[in-house]
């Protein structure tokens, strides 16, 4: 039975799920960010995956990407699986821009998450909702 | 006509190619560190790949994540495509250690690249190459 990390599950907010992954947003106004999860049990790293999930996985973070640009149209998308803290995998993709508070550095430890007011976290996940589920994902 | 971005010529060695990626050695002994570049021009995101070589760059990600686990028995694998600053499209696969330098953080911008003595680097090249050549990426 797969059950998201408790560190996963208090940062975020679920958007939605894909058929591999649970797409999550962070709850951080900084950048547009969202995580992917792989629904299954025993994930560390990316090539843990079997060869048809690792199509899919590629494929729902494509989608997400392009959601993303589609929403924001930042000057980079950045795409991770680092796992260094928290084991379970989990794909990184992140809007940046050249004025972002990170720019042109990676995002993790520069500043501690800052939450949205929770009617923009509503209306943002609705956004993203309707935008992910818009397109079946192959 | 594809040409490497001159930054990345200039941190690496060339270890080998596969039928999409150009295989790069990080001349940084600090981590076990490869870099692949689709050698296609005018890439910058991971989503402007088609669909045909998001999958072959999946495969080749897959290929070398489980070649740096062979040869060096990491504790994690990093994989990230960020480019913020070299927006060439290039993917980071690192080997990482939970005694490494930056653990538990990632790795960018926590030291400068630290090359190898010539003979380690040479050393280590082959023994990459004869592990990355040896199976054929699907």
């Amino acid at each position: 039975m797969f059950e998201l990390h408790p560190t996963l599950a208090n940062d975020t907010v679920e958007i939605t799920r894909l058929s591999l992954c649970r797409v999550l947003l962070i709850r951080d106004k900084t950048y547009p960010w969202i995580v992917l999860v792989p629904q299954q049990d025993g994930l560390r790293d990316l090539d843990d995956l079997n060869e048809t999930d690792r199509i899919q996985v590629m494929s729902e973070i494509d989608h997400v990407s392009k959601t993303l640009k589609s929403l924001f149209k930042p000057y980079k998308i950045n795409v991770a699986a680092l796992g260094n803290v928290v084991e379970q995998l989990h794909i990184h993709v992140i809007a940046r821009f050249q004025d972002d508070a990170a720019w042109p550095a990676p995002i993790w430890g520069v500043g501690p998450l800052e939450d949205y007011a929770d009617t923009d976290r509503d209306l943002l996940v609705v956004k993203l909702q309707e935008k992910l589920n818009k397109i079946a994902v192959l």
